[in-house]
Protein backbone atom coordinates (compact mmCIF):
# COMPACT_ATOMS: atom_id res chain seq x y z
CA UNK A 1 0.00 0.00 0.00
CA UNK A 2 1.15 3.38 -0.84
CA UNK A 3 1.65 5.98 2.27
CA UNK A 4 -0.58 8.79 1.61
CA UNK A 5 1.80 12.17 0.75
CA UNK A 6 2.40 14.14 4.15
CA UNK A 7 2.64 11.32 6.72
CA UNK A 8 5.57 12.21 8.50
CA UNK A 9 8.03 9.56 9.79
CA UNK A 10 10.06 6.54 8.32
CA UNK A 11 9.14 5.08 4.89
CA UNK A 12 5.95 7.10 4.73
CA UNK A 13 4.63 6.07 8.59
CA UNK A 14 2.12 7.76 10.70
CA UNK A 15 2.73 7.38 14.20
CA UNK A 16 -1.19 7.55 14.38
CA UNK A 17 -1.64 4.70 12.14
CA UNK A 18 1.03 2.86 13.27
CA UNK A 19 0.64 3.03 17.31
CA UNK A 20 -2.56 4.35 19.68
CA UNK A 21 -0.67 7.61 20.19
CA UNK A 22 -0.68 7.28 23.77
CA UNK A 23 -2.94 5.58 26.73
CA UNK A 24 -5.57 3.44 24.77
CA UNK A 25 -9.18 4.17 27.14
CA UNK A 26 -11.12 2.91 24.33
CA UNK A 27 -11.29 2.33 20.72
CA UNK A 28 -14.25 2.09 18.87
CA UNK A 29 -14.72 1.37 15.11
CA UNK A 30 -14.20 5.12 13.57
CA UNK A 31 -12.28 6.42 16.66
CA UNK A 32 -10.17 5.98 19.93
CA UNK A 33 -9.61 7.86 23.00
CA UNK A 34 -6.31 7.61 24.62
CA UNK A 35 -4.78 9.93 27.55
CA UNK A 36 -1.40 11.94 25.88
CA UNK A 37 1.24 11.70 28.78
CA UNK A 38 3.97 13.77 25.89
CA UNK A 39 2.93 16.96 27.53
CA UNK A 40 4.80 18.09 31.05
CA UNK A 41 2.65 20.54 32.76
CA UNK A 42 -0.07 19.62 31.41
CA UNK A 43 -1.36 15.66 32.48
CA UNK A 44 -5.46 15.91 31.80
CA UNK A 45 -4.55 16.25 28.01
CA UNK A 46 -7.31 13.58 25.93
CA UNK A 47 -6.96 12.78 22.39
CA UNK A 48 -9.63 11.70 20.19
CA UNK A 49 -7.91 10.10 17.51
CA UNK A 50 -9.95 8.91 14.06
CA UNK A 51 -9.21 5.52 13.22
CA UNK A 52 -8.64 6.21 9.33
CA UNK A 53 -6.05 8.34 7.83
CA UNK A 54 -7.76 11.68 6.96
CA UNK A 55 -6.42 14.71 7.43
CA UNK A 56 -8.91 16.87 7.81
CA UNK A 57 -12.24 17.23 9.71
CA UNK A 58 -13.48 18.70 6.48
CA UNK A 59 -12.58 14.78 5.13
CA UNK A 60 -15.08 13.00 6.75
CA UNK A 61 -19.01 12.52 5.69
CA UNK A 62 -21.50 14.38 8.27
CA UNK A 63 -22.45 11.15 9.81
CA UNK A 64 -18.83 10.54 10.46
CA UNK A 65 -17.99 14.27 11.63
CA UNK A 66 -20.95 14.22 13.64
CA UNK A 67 -20.06 10.75 15.67
CA UNK A 68 -16.52 12.60 15.96
CA UNK A 69 -17.69 15.36 16.94
CA UNK A 70 -20.97 13.89 19.87
CA UNK A 71 -17.30 11.49 21.03
CA UNK A 72 -15.75 14.89 21.26
CA UNK A 73 -18.31 16.28 23.68
CA UNK A 74 -18.65 13.38 25.64
CA UNK A 75 -15.29 13.56 26.63
CA UNK A 76 -15.79 16.95 27.37
CA UNK A 77 -18.61 16.90 29.52
CA UNK A 78 -17.22 14.37 31.49
CA UNK A 79 -13.87 16.54 31.71
CA UNK A 80 -15.75 19.28 32.99
CA UNK A 81 -18.29 17.16 35.53
CA UNK A 82 -14.19 15.57 37.59
CA UNK A 83 -12.60 19.20 37.19
CA UNK A 84 -14.97 21.27 37.85
CA UNK A 85 -12.35 24.25 38.01
CA UNK A 86 -11.24 23.49 34.64
CA UNK A 87 -11.00 25.51 31.10
CA UNK A 88 -11.71 23.09 28.18
CA UNK A 89 -9.46 23.60 25.25
CA UNK A 90 -10.05 21.90 21.84
CA UNK A 91 -8.02 22.15 19.17
CA UNK A 92 -7.42 19.87 15.61
CA UNK A 93 -3.92 21.23 14.77
CA UNK A 94 -2.46 18.38 12.42
CA UNK A 95 0.42 20.20 10.92
CA UNK A 96 3.28 17.49 12.22
CA UNK A 97 0.96 14.47 12.35
CA UNK A 98 -1.60 15.48 9.60
CA UNK A 99 -4.28 12.41 10.84
CA UNK A 100 -7.05 14.14 12.36
CA UNK A 101 -7.03 13.84 16.40
CA UNK A 102 -8.47 16.37 18.52
CA UNK A 103 -6.78 17.12 21.26
CA UNK A 104 -8.98 17.97 24.91
CA UNK A 105 -7.06 19.70 27.31
CA UNK A 106 -7.92 20.85 30.76
CA UNK A 107 -6.59 24.20 31.87
CA UNK A 108 -6.17 26.43 34.88
CA UNK A 109 -5.21 29.41 36.56
CA UNK A 110 -2.06 28.03 38.06
CA UNK A 111 -1.04 26.05 35.03
CA UNK A 112 1.90 27.14 33.42
CA UNK A 113 0.71 29.01 30.59
CA UNK A 114 -2.91 30.12 31.72
CA UNK A 115 -4.63 31.79 29.81
CA UNK A 116 -2.32 31.18 26.87
CA UNK A 117 -2.53 28.33 24.81
CA UNK A 118 -0.70 25.35 26.01
CA UNK A 119 2.23 25.61 22.97
CA UNK A 120 2.83 29.35 24.13
CA UNK A 121 5.77 29.95 25.87
CA UNK A 122 5.18 29.49 30.03
CA UNK A 123 4.67 32.04 32.23
CA UNK A 124 5.37 30.53 35.43
CA UNK A 125 6.23 27.69 37.07
CA UNK A 126 2.94 25.34 37.29
CA UNK A 127 2.12 25.03 40.67
CA UNK A 128 3.38 21.45 41.87
CA UNK A 129 0.68 20.70 44.63
CA UNK A 130 -2.00 21.42 42.21
CA UNK A 131 -0.27 19.51 39.65
CA UNK A 132 0.08 16.64 41.87
CA UNK A 133 -3.35 16.57 43.03
CA UNK A 134 -4.45 16.48 39.33
CA UNK A 135 -2.70 14.15 38.59
CA UNK A 136 -4.42 12.05 41.27
CA UNK A 137 -7.91 12.22 39.71
CA UNK A 138 -6.87 10.79 36.57
CA UNK A 139 -7.11 6.99 37.29
CA UNK A 140 -11.15 8.21 37.88
CA UNK A 141 -11.51 10.44 35.01
CA UNK A 142 -9.93 7.53 32.98
CA UNK A 143 -12.58 5.44 34.15
CA UNK A 144 -15.42 7.70 34.19
CA UNK A 145 -14.32 8.64 30.21
CA UNK A 146 -14.02 4.72 29.51
CA UNK A 147 -17.53 4.26 31.48
CA UNK A 148 -19.06 7.10 28.81
CA UNK A 149 -17.85 5.77 26.06
CA UNK A 150 -18.68 2.40 26.30
CA UNK B 1 -29.00 41.73 33.93
CA UNK B 2 -25.66 40.07 35.76
CA UNK B 3 -22.91 39.65 33.57
CA UNK B 4 -21.93 35.56 33.75
CA UNK B 5 -18.84 35.34 35.62
CA UNK B 6 -15.79 34.93 33.77
CA UNK B 7 -16.87 37.80 31.13
CA UNK B 8 -13.62 39.80 30.43
CA UNK B 9 -13.59 43.12 29.78
CA UNK B 10 -14.60 46.45 31.86
CA UNK B 11 -17.93 46.42 34.13
CA UNK B 12 -18.33 42.05 33.10
CA UNK B 13 -18.32 42.89 29.70
CA UNK B 14 -17.94 40.22 27.09
CA UNK B 15 -15.76 41.51 23.85
CA UNK B 16 -18.06 38.90 21.62
CA UNK B 17 -21.26 40.09 23.28
CA UNK B 18 -20.28 43.30 22.65
CA UNK B 19 -18.82 43.43 19.14
CA UNK B 20 -18.77 41.51 15.99
CA UNK B 21 -15.35 40.35 17.23
CA UNK B 22 -13.83 40.89 13.55
CA UNK B 23 -15.16 41.77 9.87
CA UNK B 24 -18.57 40.17 10.03
CA UNK B 25 -18.95 37.66 6.67
CA UNK B 26 -22.82 36.69 7.88
CA UNK B 27 -24.81 36.50 10.96
CA UNK B 28 -26.93 33.66 11.44
CA UNK B 29 -29.56 33.24 14.23
CA UNK B 30 -27.37 31.12 16.46
CA UNK B 31 -23.50 32.06 15.48
CA UNK B 32 -21.17 34.26 12.93
CA UNK B 33 -18.76 33.92 10.87
CA UNK B 34 -16.15 36.54 11.04
CA UNK B 35 -12.78 37.05 9.45
CA UNK B 36 -10.33 38.10 12.13
CA UNK B 37 -7.35 40.45 11.62
CA UNK B 38 -5.83 40.56 14.56
CA UNK B 39 -3.35 37.92 14.47
CA UNK B 40 -0.50 39.07 12.11
CA UNK B 41 1.08 36.90 9.75
CA UNK B 42 -2.20 34.83 9.57
CA UNK B 43 -4.55 37.07 7.68
CA UNK B 44 -6.60 33.91 6.57
CA UNK B 45 -8.29 33.36 10.14
CA UNK B 46 -11.46 33.23 10.23
CA UNK B 47 -13.58 32.39 13.91
CA UNK B 48 -17.01 30.83 14.11
CA UNK B 49 -18.96 32.30 16.82
CA UNK B 50 -21.57 30.95 18.63
CA UNK B 51 -23.90 34.08 19.58
CA UNK B 52 -25.07 33.30 23.32
CA UNK B 53 -22.21 33.95 25.64
CA UNK B 54 -21.82 30.11 26.15
CA UNK B 55 -18.12 28.88 27.35
CA UNK B 56 -17.82 25.29 25.79
CA UNK B 57 -18.89 23.43 22.92
CA UNK B 58 -20.80 21.13 25.60
CA UNK B 59 -22.88 23.80 26.98
CA UNK B 60 -24.86 23.51 23.93
CA UNK B 61 -27.54 21.06 23.34
CA UNK B 62 -26.81 18.53 20.32
CA UNK B 63 -28.70 20.09 17.58
CA UNK B 64 -26.91 22.92 18.62
CA UNK B 65 -24.15 21.47 18.48
CA UNK B 66 -24.40 20.16 15.29
CA UNK B 67 -25.12 23.38 14.19
CA UNK B 68 -22.30 24.72 14.91
CA UNK B 69 -20.03 21.82 13.78
CA UNK B 70 -21.83 21.93 10.51
CA UNK B 71 -21.06 25.79 9.88
CA UNK B 72 -17.33 25.05 11.09
CA UNK B 73 -17.10 22.14 8.37
CA UNK B 74 -18.71 24.18 5.73
CA UNK B 75 -16.37 27.19 6.43
CA UNK B 76 -13.02 24.71 6.79
CA UNK B 77 -14.76 23.05 3.04
CA UNK B 78 -14.56 26.33 1.34
CA UNK B 79 -10.96 27.82 2.66
CA UNK B 80 -9.17 24.29 1.22
CA UNK B 81 -11.15 24.82 -2.08
CA UNK B 82 -9.64 28.52 -2.43
CA UNK B 83 -6.46 27.61 -0.45
CA UNK B 84 -5.77 24.27 -1.45
CA UNK B 85 -2.04 24.30 0.02
CA UNK B 86 -2.95 25.07 3.52
CA UNK B 87 -3.22 23.27 6.41
CA UNK B 88 -6.42 24.21 8.44
CA UNK B 89 -5.77 24.29 12.00
CA UNK B 90 -9.33 24.00 14.19
CA UNK B 91 -9.21 25.21 17.56
CA UNK B 92 -11.78 26.45 20.96
CA UNK B 93 -9.94 27.59 23.80
CA UNK B 94 -11.65 30.32 25.25
CA UNK B 95 -8.84 31.07 27.99
CA UNK B 96 -9.29 34.86 27.51
CA UNK B 97 -12.58 35.36 26.22
CA UNK B 98 -14.79 32.48 27.35
CA UNK B 99 -17.36 32.80 24.78
CA UNK B 100 -17.68 29.96 22.60
CA UNK B 101 -15.64 30.89 19.49
CA UNK B 102 -14.00 28.63 17.07
CA UNK B 103 -10.82 29.58 15.20
CA UNK B 104 -9.41 28.64 11.60
CA UNK B 105 -6.78 29.47 10.44
CA UNK B 106 -4.99 28.36 7.01
CA UNK B 107 -1.41 27.37 7.70
CA UNK B 108 1.28 27.05 5.10
CA UNK B 109 5.28 25.65 4.87
CA UNK B 110 6.07 29.24 4.26
CA UNK B 111 4.43 30.79 7.25
CA UNK B 112 6.26 31.98 10.55
CA UNK B 113 5.72 29.18 12.88
CA UNK B 114 4.70 25.94 10.82
CA UNK B 115 4.47 23.29 12.06
CA UNK B 116 4.11 24.42 15.35
CA UNK B 117 0.61 26.08 16.39
CA UNK B 118 0.32 30.15 15.53
CA UNK B 119 1.05 30.58 19.28
CA UNK B 120 4.10 29.09 19.17
CA UNK B 121 7.16 31.47 18.82
CA UNK B 122 7.89 32.39 15.83
CA UNK B 123 11.01 30.49 13.88
CA UNK B 124 11.20 32.20 11.04
CA UNK B 125 10.18 35.59 9.08
CA UNK B 126 7.42 34.34 6.75
CA UNK B 127 7.23 34.81 3.09
CA UNK B 128 6.50 37.50 1.68
CA UNK B 129 5.30 37.37 -1.57
CA UNK B 130 3.15 34.84 -0.90
CA UNK B 131 2.08 36.35 2.59
CA UNK B 132 0.70 39.10 0.10
CA UNK B 133 -0.45 36.67 -2.31
CA UNK B 134 -2.67 34.98 0.57
CA UNK B 135 -3.73 38.88 1.24
CA UNK B 136 -4.80 39.11 -2.27
CA UNK B 137 -7.07 36.12 -2.28
CA UNK B 138 -9.06 36.77 0.97
CA UNK B 139 -11.54 38.87 -1.32
CA UNK B 140 -12.90 35.98 -2.88
CA UNK B 141 -12.71 33.48 0.00
CA UNK B 142 -14.94 36.00 1.51
CA UNK B 143 -17.30 35.90 -0.86
CA UNK B 144 -17.42 32.61 -0.95
CA UNK B 145 -17.91 32.07 2.21
CA UNK B 146 -20.71 34.35 2.41
CA UNK B 147 -22.66 32.67 -0.74
CA UNK B 148 -21.64 28.72 0.90
CA UNK B 149 -23.56 29.96 4.33
CA UNK B 150 -26.73 31.82 2.42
Amino acid sequence: MTAPEGRPGGEGGCVLCDTDGGLLLHRAACWRLIRATDMPGFPALYRVVWNAHVAELSDLSEVERRECMDVVATVERVMRLHLPQAKINLAALGNVVPHLHWHLIARFGWDSRFPAPVWAPAQREADAARLADLALRLPALDAALRAALQ
